[in-house]
């Protein structure tokens, strides 16, 4: 027996997402049978309706439904502190910390010459000509801490070397409630490397 | 910061779903806002498609987009057994032996008095009547082997009876490739009493 057409079909439209294997896959189209059928069409239009409402932030690319994000549009975030990332759900995980209050700016990737994504394709003019306009004090660069992360901050340490702003790279060491003894070599040596006077 | 509207509806339409926690919730709506938006569409039309199209067999009440479902409607399927389930999701599990030539009846669900579910809310009646018409030489009560599907397969063997039609029910057991130092102290149980000769 094979599953009918549009029962197939749903499962193999969730299995394209990520994350979600075969059995995933399965298990949520059949949910979906099940449910009614307003709280189906709910999440179909909340798909809709987000590709056809979400746009990026024209100053920082982050995601918005308006023309500034809603960090960019606050007045009482610090403009002159700038957290540069790679994706938009890494300004999501920042804010959850509800510690850090200047804004973002968002590279739209990361350097990876074995995908054959080069610096090119960043959102660097974007950050220079931020920079320019002269209010912006210190460039906070928190990208992941991967090769690839590492390369991105890198590079664009060295493009804003003329610009004279400070630039300074997210800590690299143990994270919190870890144990030594599970931690995998490079933490261990990176957590050596930035370690600092108590 | 919060996410815009379009985006938080999303997120929280995706985390109504089973098995997806806030984390994947959020990676599932950023992963939507990243893919082209022909391919959003695909997901969010085969959501409404399957529920508009896919209906239960009047036979059998497994999913199908026709009046009759795969099965039932196949003649090389041998009409004289009778597998019974408590889902739709169990003829695709039993589908996928490759095994069974059989045909099924789906009970919609398991009597399971703490949620309120008493045997009225299962198709017994329409059970009944299939095997009225007298084709049917054996059930195969195949509920899952939990305190609710053992209930039910109880249930339903003592309402058969009168029938006076064969009622087998699955076996339980050591799962194939199991380890009996790690398999719970139910299953072993349950694998000596289902013991036989070899």
């Amino acid at each position: 027996m094979q599953y009918a057409k549009p029962l197939a079909a749903l499962v193999a439209e969730f299995e394209k997402l990520p994350g979600i294997g075969p059995k995933s896959a399965q298990r949520l189209a059949f949910h979906i049978l099940r449910i009614p059928e307003d709280e189906a069409r709910k999440l179909s239009d909340a798909i809709i309706n987000a590709k056809e409402n979400i746009g990026q932030c024209s100053v920082c690319f982050n995601y918005t439904d308006k023309d500034r994000c809603e960090v960019c549009s606050d007045p009482r975030r610090d403009g002159s502190l700038l957290c540069v990332v790679s994706e938009p759900r890494d300004v999501a995980a920042m804010e959850k910390t509800n510690e850090f209050r200047g804004v973002y700016h968002v590279l739209g990737g990361v350097i990876s010459p074995i995908d054959g994504v080069g610096p090119e394709s960043l959102r660097l003019n974007e950050l220079e000509n931020r920079i320019r306009q002269g209010e912006i004090r210190e460039v906070i660069l928190a990208t992941n801490p991967t090769i690839e992360g590492d390369t991105t901050a890198m590079y664009v340490a060295k493009a804003l070397r003329p610009f004279g702003v400070k630039v300074t790279r997210i800590a690299h060491g143990m994270p919190v409630g870890g144990d030594m003894d599970y931690a995998d070599q490079a933490t261990l040596i990176q957590a050596l490397q930035w370690r600092r006077e108590m």
